[in-house]
């Protein structure tokens, strides 16, 4: 069988990579951004392939609903149905579980913190919360017992189910059902939680291994998610089981904590076989990456670029915004004060994005605040530019022997 | 001075030519797609230039509200504010006298039947009548009164304040301000608008004239408007008049009737200097538009091949559309019957447009029905480019002698 990861420089923990799939490689480490509808929002699958975008993060509950994955199957999996010859990976629906479910009692995100206050919540939320105020999935032993988003529709998924959905999806990396816990869920929830979520990962396993034969285009692979909230012996439990079963790869999963410090810790504590890609769900920040892939994570996914720009806000290298997390507000208003020429040049002179390349940060600006479609294109477009060229310095770093210098640099 | 327009084929009344400005030629008969805010609707300019757009209609009234002419003139005008390198033309502002004036009370558009039920006359207007049902545009001597739709502010528009927004906004063909009838005015106030219109449109000339040289960074040009809404001797006396002044090309403004029908009558009534330019403002359909090219006009300007696409409908040239104006609704369920293969193919298959090129009916159904953004920026793509080569065909014919073969096939 042909190989899928192999590991290309080393340094400590950090690996140099390459994921191969039949759909294309992933170099790693590398961050995969999010098209949970079958579409980075804002932008169209062969601009997203040409931006150098490698593989994308498809959501198997949202495409379930719509179109479903009988619509895709039909017209021949989502990488015909998009035009995107990328790798492909799908989430199994479990983050739902927490987004749809506890999530908005609790009105966190993965890591506490990130939802400092209610106004940005309600900007995250704010469909799912137009339809009804309490939770919308509820866990039993079997599964996920999901309320529709769009219709109010309830619905079963279970771990077969999941496997089945992204199966007919055609997906080249799955992953196992899983409960994303809440940062804020007890010890002892979290424990039944993690019992569960391997009870249906093992479910997952079996099922894809008895029917991922039936798919003979392409290779498919299923990654094992690793959960257990904020508590070592949970998390070290989940991993000593996960590791039983022969995947093809890992995942981190579930709460990472109130904090970014605890996030870095959880990953202190799980240490994975070499030879297989690790891959860390739903992050992340600027900073976050950096500690992710200094705990030897290969691969993460995240809306903030893209859903960042959506609102606004591009990033930047500038100065001493990296207490800002390397962010710019693109809609503040720029048209007063002394310093006013400064907005006639891009968001950054350096990048050599689209965007950058074509307009001035004024510009963007007026195209925001006038509500016009193409602003969010543009932004996202730069986000995503901005996020690949970091993900590809890093790894040359590390192939150069000079990370350390690099990550001073980038932040000095 | 350097020629501005000249004829190169004639056939009747049918002419094929140029528009030359400093910021390129723009080959006639041709449609001018509609950017009010200084951006074509869910496309960037670069992409805009791209499709081969050869000029671009901007909003005085719009602009003046955000981000300001002053904004864009410190900028260094439109063309490098946007970084569009086509002609840029610009309303007066006149329009906006309508559509936020009677067209809110009457509830139609520049044909009163262009909006034959509520529903849709709300999706055109709804951003208006969030804040007011009554008029923000009215009318007296000296110019138009407004209303901002933004923030409720008021502010008077004079034929002066038209020309110096307009030459800050750096256009490079300006129009005369003038008001916008509606098609269910009466004769009395017909005739009173349109003596109105004409003295704004000779103050409007007389300011330019003495002004534009302050502006040496390249050619303005001004085109006064003939008005007379649908009633022969009003439009008689506007057109002597207006060519009683040295324009530099002609538009014909205002209500232009009850039917399609009454758009034709009006246009065989005038009679333009064959050596000038002739723009007909706010057409139109392919249908008007084959007519108004019949009729001798150069130029035209719409917002519906973007405001279709931005709410799902393209245009296409399939068996027996042209019953519907030659559009296709790419929001109904694609998916059930018998005939649901056919939706793996691209809107259209013998068009070359990057939508068409890339995706299928079934893809772009689902991004719309999704809601997603990228929809509406490929539905742009293909319609713009839709227009663009069909007006590219029409000159081609009228070049080498048969259109009426040309319109004959397409219209089959």
């Amino acid at each position: 069988m042909d190989v899928f990861f192999k590991i290309e420089y080393e340094n400590n923990l950090m690996r140099v990579g390459k994921i191969i799939t039949d759909h294309g490689v992933i170099e790693t480490p590398n961050f995969v951004p999010v098209a949970t509808l079958g579409s980075i929002k804002a932008l169209d699958s062969v601009s997203v392939k040409n931006l150098g975008i490698q593989a994308i993060f498809c959501n198997t509950y949202h495409l379930h609903l719509q179109p479903t994955e009988d619509v895709i199957y039909y017209f021949g999996g989502l990488h015909k149905f998009m035009n995107y010859s990328g790798v492909i990976l799908t989430d199994s629906g479990g983050f739902q579980a927490f987004s749809l479910g506890q999530a908005l009692v609790d009105r966190v995100g993965k890591i506490a913190n990130i939802f400092p206050n209610e106004s940005k919540f309600n900007y995250h939320f704010k469909k799912s919360r137009k339809i009804l105020q309490d939770k919308l999935a509820l866990m039993d032993k079997d599964g996920i017992l999901f309320k529709s988003h769009l219709d109010g529709k309830i619905f079963k998924l279970t771990p077969e189910d999941s496997i089945d959905i992204q199966l007919k999806l055609g997906s080249d990396i799955l992953l196992t059902l899983d409960e994303c816990t809440s940062p804020l869920a007890s010890y002892e929830y979290t424990k039944e939680s993690t019992i569960r979520s391997f009870y249906w990962t093992k479910r997952s396993y079996e099922y894809f291994i008895k029917n991922k034969n039936n798919f003979k285009d392409y290779r498919r692979f299923l990654y094992g998610i690793v959960q257990g909230g904020y508590y070592y012996d949970l998390r070290k439990w989940s991993l000593e089981n996960v590791l039983s079963l022969d995947f093809d790869g890992y995942a981190i999963g579930g709460s990472l904590g109130r904090s970014k410090e605890d996030l870095y810790e959880i990953l202190s504590w799980l240490s994975f076989p070499k030879n297989k890609p690790r891959h860390l769900l739903g992050i992340g920040t600027i900073n976050e990456i950096f500690v992710a892939i200094e705990h030897g994570i290969d691969t993460f996914d995240c809306i903030i670029p893209t859903r960042y720009a959506r609102t606004g806000t591009v990033f930047t290298k500038y100065e001493d915004n990296y207490k800002n997390n390397f962010t710019l507000d693109l809609t503040a208003a720029v048209y007063k004060g002394k310093d006013v020429k400064k907005y006639d040049l891009p968001i950054d002179e350096n990048c050599s994005c689209y965007t950058c390349k074509n307009y001035s940060v004024a510009y963007l600006n007026h195209l925001f605040n006038a509500n016009e479609i193409s602003a969010m294109t543009l932004l996202t477009i730069h986000n995503l530019y901005f996020y690949n060229e970091l993900l590809k310095n890093i790894r040359l770093s590390i192939i150069n022997k000079n990370y350390d210098k690099f990550k001073k640099d980038f932040f000095a």
